[in-house]
């Protein structure tokens, strides 16, 4: 891309951001006024209406947004003020999913910010309300597209893009919480493979497959194939993406990935670790046993030395290189008769590029 | 009812719950073959397992029976075994949705036990693992919703079904927990008016309304007139119900109600303290803001004597007798145009009797 266009697409980029954004405020109060509608005591809608703006606009939106961008493309012009309202409400949903499961993710792993902000159930008077604040989060969802989609024929995929996605980020959810908890570090649960399983299931499938996947629906995409072709590209890049923020955690500067990571500290299953595992001899594997998932800085930094003895460092460069290659091969085997071939390339490319 | 028929509707009842429990372990099986099917661990299948049957099973079951009585009454003849079994999985998915505000529930409430068992995120290496497994609990609901219902015409009406009642029991957890937390008592915050959006809320949309409209969806009733009637008489119904539970809380005795009550230890806005609170004197409602939520015997005994000496036992009497003769006019005040009118009745009276 030259600059200009490069620029250009930026600029395009942060309006349709701010457009997005401009939605928020009218979902917002439908959903506080269905509390109102019945009824409702003034503290709950106000708790209500607190839950729903802490949690959820607040994030990269990226996810969201991405909904509306793959709609536009498939479209192949500039939506109307009506179609993007539309397209930023499944946006919002994913939004809104994401928020349920931080929520509740935070809770589970006892984090203390999230966001620049505390995490929620930490915040006064919270605490474990943050329980069915998340699950409300997620109710929100359901409501919004009854409001928004009950008349469209693509009503009850949609409902079922969301439900399915909801329960296989669930399944790599509870992979990750038994196979890496916080306080019961056993590196022999770890491999690739589980790596890999958590990451698809776990992140993959809502911030990359799911968003793509509600623009198709929306733009009336019915073919079984069309979805499976976007499956195939878009859950190898999801997996790139984690590979990559995992990598980051133990190599990126703060300035890079905006915080100090932690992985090593938390017990992460995370690619690094994984990589090591595998490349490790008898006694760099004994101090990984030692002191990975330890909680202090000492053993941190133990763990950092045989990160480094073992290249982890090169073996990422190697990865993504392969990766970058794979990646374009398959957007390049996109078969012609998959209509609208280009599209699904373009979607995974917006993904690719934003998340 | 003559004493035989008395019995030989017990021993339909029974061998109805026989016949219901019976399907459990096929749609267990299916669940659990979602995870299998994905190439998961063993440890997480089996964790998965374990969250289904040891949450769901085991309560009184009469809010998945009464989706296959209220079925079956419309039908007015003896199911197939195909239409057992689909009511069923209708039954079972009630079941799943009550699991999943239980496990919640609990450590909302920070219970110790709950039917009989420790409460779920009691169970060792379970803590709060638990938020996770309840958000599984209810996107099974969706997956045998899927996998039995996907080409019916009722369908979508089901999910919707589902989806609301689930919003609704939020909104009265959430009522419940700023109203009455555990740990910040304020008998300000009460009054009858509250109790009743909770209990309407929290309980009788989920375990009244809700098992018979899914029967009515699954058996083609599609007038919205006929949800209208049903729903004006099964939030009644289920208003009742909770009263009576929570009167059975301090005047039950043990054998009657399972368990020793703890309301007023709980500091619970149950209908007992409600109806105490407006007809206290000025003396009397001191000793309530003093004593009521308080984790102490003696304060528990001193609530009880305000609440003897306001004869709360015969207000409830009162309430009994006016609410059985409301709730019989309102039964026979269904006009005969709604169709078909007589089976709300009855199965309104399912419920009555069941839960
Ligand atoms: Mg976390
Ligand atoms: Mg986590
Ligand atoms: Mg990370
Ligand atoms: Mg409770
Ligand atoms: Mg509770
Ligand atoms: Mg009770």
């Amino acid at each position: 891309m030259s600059d200009s266009v490069k620029l250009d697409a930026k600029a395009k980029a942060a309006e349709t951001k701010k457009r997005f954004l401009d939605v928020w405020p009218t979902l917002e109060g439908q959903l506080v006024d269905v509390l109102k509608s019945h009824g409702m005591p003034e503290d709950a809608t106000e708790w209500f209406r607190n839950n729903l703006s802490y949690n959820t606009p607040h994030g990269k939106l990226n996810r969201g947004i991405s909904v509306v961008d793959t709609f536009e493309i498939l479209q192949g012009r500039p939506l109307s003020s009506e179609e993007f309202f539309k397209a930023s409400v499944l946006g919002w949903c994913v939004e809104l999913l994401q928020a349920y499961f931080l929520v509740a993710d935070d809770m589970m792993d006892a984090s203390v910010t999230r966001r620049g902000q505390p995490c929620w159930y930490r915040v006064e008077r919270v605490g474990n309300i943050a329980i069915n604040d998340s699950f409300m989060l997620e109710a929100a969802i359901y409501h919004l597209l009854k409001v928004h989609f009950r008349n469209e024929p693509s009503y009850v995929y949609i409902l079922e893009l969301f439900l399915e996605t909801t329960l296989k980020t669930e399944i790599g959810q509870l992979i990750d919480l038994i196979t890496a908890p916080e306080d019961e570090i056993d590196l022999s649960k770890f491999s690739l493979k589980k790596h890999q399983q958590i990451v698809i299931y776990k992140t993959a499938y809502y911030s990359f497959y799911l968003p793509v996947a509600l623009g198709m629906r929306y733009a009336g995409i019915y073919s079984d194939e069309a979805y499976a072709t976007a499956l195939s590209i878009l859950i190898p890049i999801g997996e790139y993406f984690q590979v990559q923020d995992d990598y980051l955690d133990c190599y990126g500067t703060p300035e890079q990935i905006g915080k100090v990571g932690t992985d090593i500290l938390d017990n992460k299953c995370s690619w690094n670790v994984n990589i090591a595992l595998q490349k490790a001899n008898e006694k760099q594997r004994k101090v990984l046993d030692e002191h990975y998932g330890r909680k202090d800085a000492a053993s941190e930094a133990r763990v950092k030395e045989i990160f480094n003895e073992l290249q982890i460092d090169a073996l990422y460069k190697e990865y993504e290189q392969n990766t970058y290659e794979k990646l374009n091969k398959l957007i390049d085997a996109i078969p012609e008769s998959t209509a609208p071939a280009q599209q699904y390339a373009t979607s995974g490319n917006v993904s690719f590029s934003l998340l």
